[in-house]
């Protein structure tokens, strides 16, 4: 079975009811830097992946497992997935 | 003078040649719950922002400086930035 090759990358952002003191204290910051005019600043990871499989359907259902179970800490984090097929090389 | 509102993504990640220990734990823990062929996993980070400004060349170049400066450590990573004006609201 031929594998195919996939980039993805999976978005986590803490939800919009959480907190983010790491975010507040970087638009703090921003503000003594001389960048006026930020209304809001929140950090979350982008996580880059590389990944075979045999077909997108699978590679989704892959990464799906992945970002509910590993990536994100579902209490307090959504996540979104980008995931496109690598056609610059093959498996 | 009328200011804009514009939304902003910054993604910052670790240059290719830094390694990325976090990533690796991942990756294994991955294999561990059973997601196999990944190739590659390295976490970085996204910052999501709002932010006023004249023009979008203000906004791209305030970012721009806080990106250099505030967000990334330009010794070990790389950043790029995703600008649009956001049309759903005006400031």
């Amino acid at each position: 079975m031929t594998l195919q090759r996939f980039q993805a990358r999976v978005h986590v952002s803490l939800r919009s009811s959480v907190l983010d003191p790491a975010g507040e204290a970087t638009r703090s910051a921003a503000s003594r830097l001389g960048v006026e005019g930020i209304t809001k600043l929140r950090i979350g990871k982008a996580v880059d992946l590389e990944l075979e499989a045999t077909n997108e359907a699978e590679a989704r259902k892959q990464l799906e497992l992945l970002s509910d179970r590993l990536l994100a800490n579902p209490v307090i984090e959504d996540w979104s997935l980008e995931l496109h097929r690598d056609s610059s090389t093959s498996a």
